[in-house]
């Protein structure tokens, strides 16, 4: 546990299980008016002239499927976390132009667009469209469709761009997370992204995706408040710099922990002050003094969560000991300090540095417990940054992340290219598959984005020992896999790949999540929602999951769905002609 | 312009000027509503317990000043646009913790935290801070106070993380925007970044500061409607495949412009696809009729409008004919099409071979201006992508933009190493820097880090042609530099680098926007708040503003400030001993 300020963690874990969410539940309308911006207007304006035009051509009645996927894992890796579901429930929820929308509309729109159309506009929900979805939280893979959603044909296009921007930082940023996470193994990670994310609701989104795809808790209040996740922080640099001297300490008692009159607690960390400078081998002209001050007045603060800022000096000249004097003045009045934060130099060097003078002052002073405070480092960490502190050693015990979690840029190693693959976002496509049970096909020059027609069954395959070996995609018709018997999975476009496969279990990956106007499954809570992304993790090999060349995970089609494609590729691409 | 969807535009230069805004307006108030979340919690906990560490030592009534600022510009340039600032006012009129905010305070405070403490954090509004910026749309530069607020340590303090998330992106997608701006000359800039941006409230950043930076509209319809943005779309991909054939048509009539019976305009299309198709030299079959379905599905409903993306199948052998043959046949009914948008390819080499088709039809057909319909390209487009088609050459009349808008991702040249000044996000900081008129300083290994102490005057000097040449830091009771003598200005830390200058004129850069509850400057409208971008960027020599290596732009100190710096710094540091 970083510092004292836990208690509301500490509360929920002994408190009654998580609320339950219920089909329609009301934390999501609460949560809607504080987000509040999730408007059917936030579109593009194409989806809005499209709707006419279908509207004109009387195509309002055709029903349309429309799948929802990406293209290529983020961040050089071969998985990723699918969030940002519930967002896009309680936008269907919520999916109706209001007056002055459709008034705006009549500003932009040309005046010869038909009244009536309007009209029709201003009827629309979401209660004609049906949406499948993979739970939040899965591990999915390029190509898989997340996300199917039937209905009318302008509605569901008006559908898209929100669709779109809903689960595409929430899955990113998830991902991002549960990377960070492999890289830091058993170590606590915070999130600390406020200042660096795109406005309020991009920092509000990472730290609850974030908290999804494994972090432990965030320093942003709000989300906190707004999403029930564990908020942790203790002081910065201006605490330090804001004191001059000890002259500033206008409160120099504190009571001890299970003693009933207050003590001068200036003069015990002065008491200890010298003794702890001969241990660290420092002078103790060298430590600032009005440093000291303010470690002194966070401490009388909060004496038990003291956790101390030691870089604004100097760590191991300055901080480390100013710091290991508080403590060990805590220490004597029945106070156990929590540690001390680093936010920057060498955190390798620097946090094993720092243990050994633990250590000293551990066994100078007889406090054993004093060689294991906790170290917590801060400084402009990314992913590579965690593998390289594993391959050094260091004595950190909790990460607190920003900038690059939050902004999902993955540094390449020296030397490398900037790759799509490592870019901040993730390439989502939201497809027309389907038009009055007609399939439909999107071609295209480049292979990979060539698209699979018609409505799909997808199933996860997994070894009997529980390991995920296969996505599979089936046409609505065929028999759905079992582990009776061997299925034929084939790669979509090339036709040499094939594999049977025995699986031990069969996961129907979609579930029907809303249909006549409704939410149609429980929705889990955050935590629950974490539970399972972890869950999920799991039954990936960790070739998949490695940071370095990580080895694909298969998706395929069945014979059927392959055929199917392929005879619709040929009938629709243009013939050449050489002449 | 785009295309007809313009009445907006149209209407809003020939209005009457726009809303005088006033010192405490009410839109701001109306956007607050519609955006929401500028709440005073959202904020880190760190700060939190800051306040509380500030309270118990009684330094709850010394007035700090904070200087916000950043270390370095974005992108590999030396230019960087002021932008968030009207949030930043926006939350001061709105800063209060709200019953509900402190009762969940208390709930992750520990129990030791003093009643009276959240009393006093229920008391706390902005009434006695004072904020001192540059105006928004300035063109800025590193280590310059760009905000500077004055007021209670606790309550600035409280203020800092909020005040960072509201500028950081801003800020930096303005930058950006002007960066893509400068790269496309006089070509339309319109945004496109909805899908890609973090969440909705990203999104809607983007479109507003973007704008901002140089652009001229969006795709964002709710941005159009809250920000009063230019929105532009027309139809995607999904459109063209949800057509089959000509049978889908059920409304085949279109009426004349200036006619009054309507016409068959299938058969009009029909009857001229073959001249069309013979004048490119491409076969009739080669053309998907889906395709022409799908245009002329679009251009009856928007015949003073139609824009048609034409890479669906084959540009050159289907979708230009396609459009070519709707084109005509509208302008036959008196209408005239837009032009076409390229979403994927090489848009060099496409765009300058459809430009010669185009010029193949005007002839052939006897319409000149056929030859000028307008290219819109949207493929995955960043800013080296426009310097490289200028070298190319191109026929691209008007760009969307983006991923690499909203993200801010640069992606440097091959072979190139990923720096921080390519990092999608600015490094700012809120730097405490004077308390009860004592001036404070955040001293650091790296000199670059060292702070400015102390309150500050910032001017930019400007030479007699306009141009910046400088910009001076001094100490507040310097006489201001003005243009009847010369000034000494000196590099902050580089001893040897000075520099005497003559101004033509002198600007104050700071203004008072914020003291006593109350606005206290005109807060320009969004469109003024562009043309001031353009106006200061114009100052700014173009050695400073190209793309490869740019001349850095000096900021200095005053001969006094130099002084001062230095002496506190001898004063503060520690010093060594070698033994």
């Amino acid at each position: 546990m970083l510092s004292g300020l836990s208690k509301k963690e500490e509360e929920m874990e002994m408190a009654t299980p998580p609320p339950q969410g219920s089909f329609n539940d009301s934390h999501i309308s609460h949560k809607n008016n504080q987000n509040g911006i999730v408007q059917s207007l936030l579109t593009d304006l194409y989806q809005v002239t499209m709707a006419y035009a279908y509207w004109k051509s009387e195509k309002r009645h055709e029903i349309a499927v429309f799948d929802l996927f990406f293209r290529k894992n983020p961040f050089k890796g071969e998985f990723t976390l699918f969030a940002g579901l519930e967002e896009c429930l309680k936008y269907l929820q919520n999916f109706r132009f209001s007056e002055s929308d459709i008034n705006y509309l009549r500003t932009i729109l040309p005046p010869s667009v038909e009244e009536e159309f309007y009209d029709y506009l201003g009827s629309l929900d979401a209660s004609e469209v049906s949406l499948y979805a993979v739970p939040e939280g899965t591990v999915v893979f390029p190509r898989v469709p997340l996300i199917t959603v039937e209905g009318p044909l302008p509605v569901v296009q008006l559908m898209e761009t929100t669709l779109l921007n809903l689960i595409n930082y929430a899955s990113l940023v998830a991902t991002n997370a549960a990377r960070f996470r492999m890289a830091a193994g058993n170590k606590q990670l915070l999130e600390f992204g406020l200042r660096r994310a795109q406005g309020p609701d991009g920092a509000l989104s990472a730290s609850r995706y974030c908290y999804i795809g494994g972090f432990d808790g965030t320093s942003n209040v709000l989300a906190g408040k707004m999403f029930d996740i564990p908020v942790r922080g203790t002081h910065a640099h201006a605490f330090v710099t804001s004191y001059v001297g000890l002259q500033d300490l206008k409160n120099r008692l504190l009571t001890p922990l299970d003693g009933d009159s207050p003590t001068d607690f200036v003069s015990a960390c002065l008491e200890l002050r010298e003794e702890v400078c001969k241990t660290l081998d420092v002078l103790h002209e060298e430590t600032k003094e009005s440093e000291l001050t303010a470690f002194i007045a966070y401490a009388t603060a909060f004496p038990k969560g003291f956790l101390a800022l030691v870089d604004t000096y100097d760590v191991l000249r300055s901080g480390v000991p100013n710091f290991c004097t508080v403590a060990l003045a805590l220490h004597r009045l029945g106070y156990r300090a929590i540690g001390i934060r680093l936010d920057s130099g060498d955190l390798a060097y620097l946090s094993k540095a720092v243990r050994q003078h633990f250590r000293k002052i551990a066994d100078r002073f007889e406090v054993p417990s004093m060689a294991n405070f906790t170290i917590v480092a801060s400084n402009d960490i990314n992913e590579d940054t965690l593998h390289s502190l594993n391959q050094q050693g260091h004595e950190i015990d909790s990460f607190g992340i920003g900038t690059h979690l939050v902004t999902c840029q993955r540094q390449p190693a020296l030397g490398c290219v900037f790759k799509d693959s490592e870019s901040p976002t993730l390439y989502w496509v939201f497809q027309l598959v389907e038009v009055n049970k007609q399939a439909r096909i999107k071609l295209s020059q480049d292979m990979d984005k060539v698209t699979l027609p018609g409505k799909k069954n997808i199933y996860r395959l997994y070894s009997h020992e529980g390991h995920a070996l296969i996505d599979l995609m089936q046409r609505p018709h065929e028999q759905p896999p079992d582990n009776e018997r061997r299925v034929l999975c084939r790669h979509p476009f090339e036709e040499s790949k094939r594999a049977y496969v025995s699986p031990g279990t069969v996961q129907l990956l979609q579930k029907l999540y809303w249909t006549k106007g409704e939410i149609q499954e429980y929705l889990p809570s955050l935590k629950e929602i974490r539970e399972r992304a972890i869950q999920s993790l799991a039954t990936l090999r960790e070739d998949h999951k490695r940071a370095l060349n990580p080895t694909p995970y298969k998706v395929a089609v069945s014979a059927d769905l392959y055929q199917f494609l392929h005879d619709m590729w040929l009938d629709n691409a243009p013939i050449g002609e050489l002449s």
